[in-house]
């Protein structure tokens, strides 16, 4: 009788299959990181090698592989699911936190002198290529890049994906991809760059007003782009686009070449030129096909600011957008109250339910990640996931966590809420207030234009602070305009790096979105949009504020409302009375009664 | 008949002369730093070249000059100085401003391509000179060191102080030097280091218990110091050191060498040893005189680490000097309220009878910085100093600033306090108000040991940013133990460079001071020193709050009560009762009676 293997039992052998090809190869150490060659953060399966040999299925970690020994680094985030996860693996955790050595760190220590360290150069950016070369000089540890060893034990490895592409159309697209071609090739001139070479989807869809589905949640394709004052080449399927799109694209310039050419395009650029890249958004595997003599501009992709400044237009879209949403979570609410009364509730129903409200509305695409809806302790795992093979029910006392979004052709919308479930506790309240307390004091903050955005994060959580609470995540991420739900350059979170780039401009938008998480018993979270805005200029400069984007109500039975103080209370008021006036008109029956509820004055 | 001539005439005689030596010289560009071999902040006259070349008397600026250019580079807190003190000399005001170019990528930019760039090696940090030598390459500038172009034309240049050198005794002294130089030694094996070299003033007084007078303000005299697992040699002028001082240093292990035998202490170090020096904090022309071979470790100079931690027994002095201090205070403003109702007081008057109430006070030294006494106008200059040429009367409605400090045997002092005159505005109020409302809120602060102090930075300003206020100052600088009360490595400024050195750790003394500055109006400055003091543990890590040092009264007859807020005035209540408490004991008469009313409860 055969008893089936266990996931644990499939990675183990995994690994040991690993280990016999790295003896083969002469290799000391392998680093996997979770990678492709364009650096993106939800990556095609093909790329997902990471996940298949270490069994740990959080988008983010790096694994380290010796002959005895299997680490795989993981920030705070994943710490408690890779716990259970690797459990059973002969995988250790190794907790990612600030001060201690991280994987780079880790093989520069360990492996022995006049060793070799083998990684994908095809995955590896060219910073970290650069970074662990120079750790690994002190000891003459040699770096090999060329060799693909996962190649050679995974063999139902997932094809590159084939979805089509598509033009992203006005009205939706309020600015053209001519307009957009023009003003990069102007930014080359003035960096003095003959050439400039990307390789992140999100720029590569923004740039030429396409869209594609090749990456769950990120409407984006796989492709890699080179753009000069004459030309602009696309390297992409060919299959995925058609004869329409191709005629609309060479009209507008855009040449179109095969994915699989674009080591030969790299190669072509003649060895005098200069091209401009981000070091950290382009792989060193790539790169090594630039001739000798090249010369690279090195710098943040002109288009990740661009994309950043939505425009006046873009916001008009956004606004009608977040309308919907918010149309769609009302009716999800209405929904939920009622059926909690009379049926079970899993997790996995609440992320059907709201995908179905969502994609009911007008211009809706698909998700813009995977529903988190977390009840009790599952919500103490910020990046917690229900499946159909592991998921709560919704019953008793507590908090339930909604962390969800989707993707419209006018915005991306990203909320998290909390539902009160039978009578939830004075200390499950007391952190929701506190967390809204911080959300609502960096949502009404003003500040100079132009601060490093990591600098406004102690607004958020000072009132989380003077509990000594905190969260290990940032409280802010950049949001794209139907693309990436995560984007750059600005992060409002006091653990990223501050560079000139976080900048804070008018047009970005920024989730707010502190938390408090207690393992095993419960985790809370409140999150909101918005989009920086001019505040006012005065003798002592120009000032931004936000604007609130995201509508939809906070639920008051979460609350203490004896403790939000009089300028929380108004701010919350106010912000109600808001959602009720721009929702109302979307909304009718149960779900116009349950915003009507819901928005109720506490003041 | 001969006019006297101005101090503008000056100025411009000294810059023609200066532009006939560069002529003489081949050279296109100088560059006068505000620096000396120690790069300290507070100059003796010797190094003071750059205000007797510009005219300039803020103690921060850079001077450049070229045969059609001068133009002196300061940051916002002396604007207004700066434009008053060069009108007239033919010297421009360029404003240090983020963003835009300051006086090292001036030079790069407009020096004529292989040309040649002149600044004193000697007073050059490290750091600098190879950033000012990065930047020149691209056009083949070439940067010289070796010339001392100032020295030349300045026939009246003041001699090198001479100031005799005491110790710094038990039970001031908490930590004896041989315990210092122990915990040194250790840190330069762990650091693989064979020696290293001080030029800091403060650093080398701090880690010989020693102190002196030779710069204004700050308790240190001229050295250099050179320590290895087997020697500790103080390079210090001989006259300085009487022979029982010189017997107990040698007894601790300490040589004594002559301040001019550095360049031979430092060209003796063997050629294969290992120096760790801070090179932003060592010139490029002392360290020319290593020999070839000889490796530089770079890093913080671990002393300016240690030295920011005030231990439990620094504490209990420092406690003890900020009520004489706050005593002193308060005698004072008993005697301004009575002497403004019967006679002139002007700024000056100020300064002399606050020197004298701290002079009374036990264990007085000296000034910890030069008193700000600033009525109306006069406060909108953050560093304004009145002297007996130029200064205000009191007289009429309006605010007072007085921003002043004392070095005592058991801690060093600094306050500001807003004094009303007559009836001040409605909007003079607010400003106070806002002010306060800022420093309230970083005071009550809690938040993660280890966070980079730039990062707490947003919670002062809040509530000024909220009306378009801004200062262009840092809120918190950090404050010496009986030494200087500028020091690092802690910076509350979200200007300041983000390092892991910013880092705050327990028993580090900072200001918290916000301000508001409308020039030609009026200026606002609240300021006390804290200390960073354990709050907790928790899930979620340890906790650091401050524990506010300073103690005096802050005037509520400047606040507008009604605005701000209930937990802000239950602060300043309890502020007062401890203010009270403390200082009560160390008063009698008129000043007794003046800090009752003053402490009076507004709640």
């Amino acid at each position: 009788m055969n008893s089936q293997p266990t996931p644990q039992d499939a990675v183990r052998a995994r690994v040991a299959q690993m280990r016999q090809v790295m003896r083969n190869e002469g290799v000391d150490a392998l680093l996997v990181p979770s990678a492709d060659p364009h650096l993106s953060e939800y990556l095609p399966g093909y790329w997902q090698g990471r996940k298949w040999l270490s069994g740990f299925q959080g988008s983010v970690g790096t694994l380290v592989l010796t002959a005895d020994f299997a680490g795989l680094w993981a920030d705070s985030r994943y710490w408690e699911q890779a716990t259970q996860e690797l459990a059973g693996t002969g995988i250790e955790l190794v907790k990612l936190q600030p001060g201690r050595p991280g994987p780079l760190e880790w093989l520069a220590d360990n492996t022995p002198a006049n060793g070799a360290v083998a990684a994908d150069g095809a995955v590896m950016a060219l910073a970290s290529t650069r970074q662990l070369q120079e750790r690994l000089q002190a000891r003459k540890v040699r770096l090999l890049l060329d060799k693909d060893l996962l190649g050679q034990i995974w063999p139902d490895r997932p094809a590159l994906p084939a979805s089509p592409v598509y033009a992203h159309l006005p009205p939706y697209a309020s600015q053209g991809r001519r307009e957009k071609l023009a003003a990069l090739r102007q930014t080359l001139a003035e960096r003095g760059a003959d050439w400039h070479f990307l390789a992140t989807l999100d720029d590569i869809a923004w740039l030429f007003n396409l869209r594609g589905s090749d990456v769950s949640y990120n409407p984006v394709f796989v492709s890699f782009a080179l753009i000069g004052q004459e030309a602009a080449i696309l390297f992409v399927a060919q299959s995925k686009v058609d004869a329409a799109l191709r005629d609309t694209l060479a009209a507008d310039g855009v040449e179109l070449r095969d994915y699989s050419e674009v080591a030969a395009g790299l190669a072509g650029i003649a060895a005098d030129s200069r091209v401009l890249l981000d070091p950290a958004k382009v792989t060193s595997g790539l790169l090594a096909n630039l001739r000798e003599g090249v010369r690279l501009v090195e710098g943040i992709n002109p288009t990740t600011l661009a994309k950043s400044r939505k425009s006046d237009a873009d916001l008009a879209h956004i606004r009608r957008t977040m309308e919907h949403d918010g149309a769609a979570l009302c009716e999800f609410f209405a929904w939920l109250e009622t059926a909690l009364g009379r049926e079970v509730v899993t997790e996995v129903d609440i992320d059907v339910q709201l995908t179905a409200a969502r994609a009911r509305r007008p211009d809706f695409v698909c998700l813009s990640f995977a529903t988190i809806a977390a009840f009790n302790a599952n919500g103490a795992m910020p990046h917690y996931h229900a499946t159909p093979e592991a998921f709560a029910r919704i019953e008793g006392d507590g908090l339930l966590l909604i962390d969800s979004g989707g993707q419209y052709l006018g915005g991306t919308t990203d909320i998290t809420r909390m539902v009160p479930i039978g009578t939830p506790s004075h200390e499950q309240k007391l952190d929701c207030t506190r967390v809204l307390k911080g959300m609502i004091a960096l949502s009404r903050a003003r500040f100079p234009r132009g601060i490093p955005s990591p600098l406004l994060d102690a607004i958020a959580r000072a009132p989380l602070w003077a509990e000594h609470i905190d969260y290990g995540h940032g409280t802010g991420h950049g949001v794209g305009y139907f693309m990436n739900v995560h984007e750059g350059p600005q992060s409002i979170a006091y653990q990223a790096a501050v560079t000139p780039h976080t900048a804070m401009q008018v047009g970005m938008i920024t989730s707010i979105e502190p938390g408090t998480y207690r393992p095993g018993q419960w985790g809370v979270r409140i999150e909101n949009l918005v989009i920086n805005r001019e505040s006012g200029k005065s003798a002592f400069g120009d000032f931004l504020e936000f604007e609130t984007l995201t509508l939809c109500p906070i639920d008051t039975r979460c609350l203490l409302i004896d403790q939000l103080g009089s300028e929380d209370a108004a701010w919350l008021d106010a912000y109600h009375a808001e959602v009720r006036r721009r929702l109302e008109p979307l909304l009718d029956g149960a779900a116009l009664q349950w915003l009507h509820e819901r928005t109720r004055a506490i003041g």
